[in-house]
C-alpha cells in the first residue's frame, strides 16, 4: 500500500476494498460491521433496526436523470432496502463550499424533497457546514438512514447459496455513462439518463413473493462485476453469469465501446441483484416486472459450489472467462 | 440573503440559522424536523429512537486535546445524549482528499476507536469516498448515530419553562480557543486543550436525579450565547445569566482578550447546558460534580417569563445587557 490516499481508494475496486478491510480490521472491528452489508442490522428493543450511511461527492452535481440531492436520497433508501428493511427516516449532512450558488442549493434541496416524497421517507434531521473556497467542490452530501427489518428476514451478501438464481432488476451502466457524458474532457452527446431511483417499493413487492431472498445488493461503484465478486467472496460460492442475459441499453453499449469501458464495471443507482432459490426465480421475475423499477428484470446467472469466491462469465460469443475484481481506479466521483 | 454561500452560513450564528430555517421551511418541513433538536426522536415499534447526523470539517484536523476522529465520535454521541437517549450505534462517513497521508488516516481511526470505546458506542457501518487534490481539505468525517430514548422523557429546546434553573457542566470556550491556538496566522502558545468528550455518562447520572430535565443542549458552534438564544426563542421564555457564575479558564479568558473574542460565543465540545426545575438544581449540580465531565458544574442562571425570546446577562461589573444572537461569522471550521 502506498503511503498516500489515491483516487483508486475511492473507486469501489480492489484498492478500496483493501483499504476498507485494513482499516475496519485494525480499528473498527465488531460483529455488526464485520458483515459489511449495505446496512447494519441491530437488535433494538424487541425489533431490528437497519442503519446505514453514505456520502455523495458526485461530479457533476447536476446530471441527466438526477442530481446529487436525489442521488443521495435514493442511494441511502436503497442501502436500507438491500437488507429488506422498510426505510423510515433519513438525515441530511451538507458540506458546502463558500461561493456555492444558493440557487443551486435550492435546486438540490427541491430534488431531495421530491426524492424523499417519491420514496416515502422523510428527512428528520440535518447538519450544514461551510468550508472556504477550494476546500471542497461545491457541495458534498451525506445521507444516513434507518429502517425497520421485518421479522424472519436474513438477507446478507454472506448468504448466497449454491442453487440460487441470480436476478438483475434491469439494464446496467446507465448511471455511470450518464455521469461521464457530462464530465469535462469526456462529454458526449446522448439521450441517456441516470437510473437513480428508490428501490424500496420493488423490494416490498419481492418480499411478497418470498421472504427467502438470501442476498441482495445494488451494484453501484464498481458495477455489477464488483458486486458479484463481493458476494461470491463473502458467501464463499461460485457465481456463473450469462452475458447475453444481462440487459444493456444500446446507448450505454455504444458509449462504453467509445470509451473503452467494460459495462459490467460501470455504476448503477437504480438496480439490484438478488439471490433467491432457483425454484422461486420465475415467480420473482414476474413480480418484479410488474413494478416501476423492475420492468426489465431477468435471471442472469446462478450460484454454484465450484470456483468458490469467483465469478465466471459465459460470454455472448460462447466462451467463458473469470470476471475479475476491479484492480484500479475506473470512474472517480461517480456517486 | 446574498446569492452565494459564505462562511457566515456555517458559523452557527444568525446567517446559519436563517439559511437553515429557510431551507427547512421550503423543502424539508415535517413534524419531526420542525423541532430542530440535536437529535430527531422517532416512534419505532413500541419504543423511541433518537437519530442524528453531523459532518466534521475542523481545521486543523489534529489539535490539542483531540482530532477530527474523536471530535466526530463525541459530537454525535453528545447530540444523542442531549435528548436523553442512550447512544447505541454510530456510522462513519469519510471523504478523503487524494494525497492524504495514510498514516494520518490511521491516526484518526485509532482516535475514533478510542473515543468509541470510551463512550461505549460501536461504529456499525461506514462509507469512504475519495476526491481529487483540491476538491476537499484532507479529510471530512460524517458521524450519524442512533440511540434509545427511555420512557417518560421529553427533553427539547422548546421545553424550557419559567422557574427553571440553568445549569452549565463546566468551563466554556476551551475547544474554540484550543483550535484557534493552532490556526495558521493566529497561533499562540498555550497549555489549553479542547474539552471534546462524550457526555452520555454525565447525562445518565443526571437522569438518575430527575427525569424532568426540560431542555438540554451542548453549546458547540456559536457557543453558550447562541445556544441560550436558541432555547429562549424556541421555548418562548426569557433567560437571565449571571456572568460571574460562568466558569472560564484563565488561559481561555486571556486568549479571548488577545483576539478580541467574547468567550460566550466560543465553541465547546464537552459541555452541556440543562434546564431543570429550580427545586432540583442543587441535587442536580451535586450529582453532576461527581462525574468526570461535570466537575465544574454550576447554576449560571434562570428562566423568566419576561423578555421572552431573549437572553439577558448580569455582568460581572454589576450591569445588565442583552446577549445578542451572533450575527456574522466568528470562527469557521471549528468543528
Amino acid at each position: 500500500m502506498s503511503d498516500l490516499i489515491s483516487l483508486a481508494h475511492g473507486s469501489g475496486g480492489e484498492a478500496s476494498k483493501n483499504l476498507i478491510k485494513e482499516m475496519v480490521d485494525s480499528y473498527l472491528m465488531n460483529a455488526v460491521i464485520a458483515r459489511l452489508d449495505d446496512s447494519a442490522v441491530l437488535d433494538v428493543g424487541g425489533g431490528r433496526i437497519a442503519f446505514t450511511t453514505d456520502s455523495y461527492v458526485v461530479d457533476p452535481i447536476f446530471f441527466p436523470g438526477g442530481d446529487i440531492g436525489s442521488l443521495a436520497v435514493n442511494g441511502t433508501v436503497n442501502d436500507l432496502a438491500m437488507v429488506g428493511a422498510r426505510p423510515i427516516a433519513l438525515t441530511l449532512g451538507l458540506i458546502l463550499e463558500e461561493g456555492l450558488r444558493i440557487a443551486d442549493l435550492r435546486r438540490i434541496l427541491a430534488s431531495v424533497k421530491a426524492a424523499s416524497a417519491l420514496a416515502g421517507v422523510p428527512v428528520v434531521g440535518g447538519d450544514t457546514k461551510v468550508v472556504g473556497r477550494g476546500a471542497a467542490d461545491m457541495i458534498f452530501i451525506n445521507t444516513s438512514g434507518i429502517g425497520v427489518v421485518p421479522e424472519g428476514l436474513d438477507i446478507s451478501s454472506s448468504n448466497a447459496m449454491p442453487g440460487d438464481a441470480v436476478i438483475l432488476s434491469g439494464s446496467i451502466g446507465d448511471h455511470g455513462m450518464a455521469i461521464l457524458s457530462r464530465r469535462p474532457g469526456i462529454e458526449f452527446e446522448t439521450d441517456l439518463v441516470s437510473d437513480s431511483a428508490p428501490l424500496s417499493g420493488l423490494v416490498t413487492s419481492m418480499l411478497e413473493v418470498t421472504t427467502s431472498i438470501h442476498a441482495m445488493r445494488d451494484p453501484t461503484r464498481g458495477g455489477l462485476a464488483t458486486t458479484l465478486n463481493e458476494i461470491a467472496q463473502k458467501s464463499n460460492v461460485g457465481i456463473v453469469v450469462d452475458e447475453s442475459a444481462v440487459p444493456v441499453k444500446p446507448q450505454v453499449s455504444e458509449a462504453c465501446d467509445l470509451l473503452g469501458l467494460d459495462v459490467l464495471y460501470v455504476a448503477n443507482e437504480g438496480k439490484l441483484v438478488a439471490f433467491v432459490p432457483a425454484g422461486e426465480a420465475d415467480r420473482m421475475v414476474a413480480a418484479m416486472r410488474k413494478t416501476d423499477y423492475g420492468r426489465d428484470s431477468a435471471v442472469i446467472g446462478r450460484v454454484v459450489a465450484d470456483h468458490a469466491g469467483m465469478v465466471s462469465l459465459n460470454t455472448a460469443v460462447g466462451g467463458s472467462r473469470i470476471l475479475a475484481h476491479l484492480s484500479g481506479e475506473i470512474l472517480p466521483r461517480i456517486c
